[in-house]
């Protein structure tokens, strides 16, 4: 323990590898399939889509990876970013737990998601890609795949779900300042697209039809690339950095935690927290629970099937055994839009088979709720994705509460909610309600899953 | 010098006292006068608008004023703030000038202004005060007084500048998350807003006749005060724990500043970055020039006149001398609306007529292309206030490439863009242009000054 709010480590102290955690695990990880052959995909089967550097981190079983300086010096920017005890939040809950947030809001884009978007952008830039392009939800991944191509000179193009486009205008303000283009998904420009608008010229999109338009203008051109901005096993390679940091400031004040809450959508929040400390408990270390947090509206863990199916609407990706609720099913309109995907990481399935982790799934009022209570006790004010996490941290502090235990709380406030006032407009205005969650929607997009 | 990215102080290396240069000065500041006896206002004047312990440290002759226990602890929520060396951006000018920022919007309200808010609102609430009114122009200084206010349990209630509340939508939704209630100003609620209304139905407002209703408000209730985001001794005082920072930051890595720019609308980021170093500076130790940067369209320095004035529009404030463009002066409606302030703080006017810095006035698109640059960069998109510092920053890093002098520059980013990212849009779609300096109508204003 220490007296002091933030946890902070020099750059000096910063880690310079990522941790990738698939030698640790007892069995690897189902392999992604060919959707003609049924077959493993290989490197070359992806190299139309990443460059080279990626997919070998994709395969890799070296248990860490070096960071390259060019990206260390980015890194620096934000990085290491803050560890907060949130004193004033236990203090207003009356509790006897340590709550301790990471705080991804710090970085230019405003998430954590530049963690894997400048490595992203520095290995493509490294063998001569031109152009990214990618989808974006909520507009973090977006813009963090906007900044990083800014720094390293790429050219980059932003599919951006139609209904999110039209709710945060200011995150494609946010991209076009860092100089990417920014279309609303579907979009006329593309076969994905057009095929979507035919059948509905209003539809508000998903992420993924605007993962299918991304991956379409990519594989046209040689010089274009595409970058996925989660769910992949090298996305969440890069995130491992924040529970890396976290593990360092964790020893820095002699804590350990007991239980660790992140909220999920493709996955790569909850496992770049928390990877770096199932190692420790793989290893017999240390025993917390560990808990993923979606939304009740789109619960893959909680609801979904563990088989193999498309991470894109149109079926142009790789087969992947992950938790889905089917790649055509789209979720209700929650305001958290970046947990609003069908899938969940293949990895981090493989990992819930395996009763490594634990997963609930909260409505978003109750996320509203703890994030009013958050922002006047704490200040930041949240985006709505990571309100999943810290309702889940006060159920738990409340539990504490009541039964005295001293527990110690890890979770992270993934990004700050500065682009989503308008939902927290609605919140105070008593217009928004939880969603049922839609047995019968979900019922008929798995009818639809691939055979394999 | 060190190789670091961002310099960086432990929360326990945190100034503990802000820092008043009053007494430093080679002569004191002429007093407010009472706008009826014109005789100096006394603190029992200004009871009715301020608690008696800011009263107190508006007329301090201290050098060094403690900072109380319950600020510290909120301070750490994200002070100390990081010192960051520009290297991309030196990289992109490619001068030999070395580049220093100071960054303000780590705060949860993004800007400088929380510096004050949170002790206003501490005093306020030892003094048993209920509710605070104030002004916002921008919208940063109003989101400031909101979040501290929901930390020391104070309602608060905000009038902000119609155009910008027009605008900038979020900035109220922001201040309503922590709990504040957002007029539109001029409003029906107050005599001074609605004798403006009569005039003008649809008046843009000014920060001047915001400041007007503000006070209207609260001198009526004797639970109410007033705050103020700028101008006044004690608002300066608090923002000096950027200076003080900044100057333990330099020690760290032995650098001493040659130049100081900073952006100037009321004068308090700038006096927050500069006072420490103009104490330096008076005592022999360094020798920098320190610059004010002032927008275009409302050059107080620069084309204003030294002269008692009123602070706000309808003239209920003592009177001030200071630089000022007449209090019934609107400025154009530039984007930098923190800027737009008919006057300047009077103990910085009184230090600009000491001859102990300088003022230059940069135009909007200017400012806005060096925001580009430094966005696409650095990353952070900054303000438009602060673009006029960088602006000017640049100007000199661009000095430097051609002299070849390898000069160290520091400036300060007070606040970060989030809120104003329309502006860029305009920017990006080439719709902003600079203002003429209208002449004719700061001479009508003028005009209007009261006699003294």
């Amino acid at each position: 323990m220490s007296d002091a709010t933030k946890i902070l480590l020099d750059e000096s102290e910063m880690p310079t590898q990522w941790y990738n955690i698939i030698p640790d695990l007892p069995e690897p990880p189902p392999p992604p399939l060919h959707p003609g052959t049924k077959q493993p995909v290989g490197p070359d089967d992806l190299a139309p889509l990443f460059p080279m550097a990626l997919i070998m981190q994709e395969v890799s079983t070296d248990s860490y990876i070096d960071i390259p300086a060019e990206v260390l010096d980015v890194y620096r920017l934000w990085r290491p970013s803050p560890l907060y005890r949130a004193r004033r939040l236990e203090k207003a809950l009356d509790t006897p737990a340590r709550i301790y947030y990471k705080y991804e809001g710090v970085s230019p884009a405003g998430s954590h998601k530049p963690n894997t978007a400048i490595p992203q952008a520095y290995y493509n830039a490294q063998e001569g890609v031109r152009k990214l392009t990618t989808e974006t939800g909520a507009g973090q991944w977006g813009s963090a795949l906007a900044f990083a191509s800014a720094l390293f000179g790429l050219e980059c193009e932003v599919w951006q779900v139609a209904a999110s486009f039209e709710q945060k205008p200011y995150r494609k303000s946010m991209m076009e300042t860092w100089g990417a283009t920014v279309h609303s998904s579907p979009s006329p420009l593309t076969a994905a697209g057009r095929a979507i608008l035919e059948q509905d010229p209003d539809s508000p999109g998903s992420l993924g039809i605007a993962i299918s338009e991304a991956v379409e203008a990519a594989v046209q051109d040689p010089t274009i690339r595409y970058a996925l901005g989660s769910v992949l096993n090298h996305v969440l390679l890069h995130q491992t950095i924040i529970g890396e940091e976290t593990i360092r400031q964790f020893a820095k004040i002699d804590e350990t935690p007991d239980v660790i809450v992140a909220c999920t959508g493709g996955g790569s929040n909850f496992s770049g927290l928390t990877f770096s400390f199932l190692r420790e408990k793989m290893a017999g270390k240390i025993n917390p629970t560990i808990r993923a947090v979606e939304p009740a509206a789109c619960p893959s863990f909680t609801k979904g099937v563990y088989a193999y199916d498309f991470g894109d609407t149109a079926g142009m990706t790789p087969l992947m055994k992950m938790h889905t609720l089917g790649h055509d099913f789209v979720p209700d309109p929650i305001h958290a839009g970046g947990l609003r995907y069908h899938g969940m990481s293949p990895l981090l399935s493989h990992i819930y088979e395996l009763g490594l982790i634990e997963a609930i799934a909260i409505g978003q009022t109750e996320c509203f709720e703890s994030a009013l209570t958050f922002a006047r006790n704490e200040g930041i004010i949240p985006a709505p994705e990571p309100t999943h996490a810290i309702a889940a941290a006060i159920r738990e502090a409340e539990a504490c509460k009541e039964s005295g235990e001293e527990k110690v709380i890890l979770t992270a406030v993934c990004g700050h909610g500065h682009f989503d006032l308008a939902s927290y407009d609605k919140f105070l205005a008593g217009e928004i309600t939880d969603y049922e969650y839609p047995e019968e929607k979900v019922a008929a997009a798995l009818e639809r899953l691939p055979q394999i």
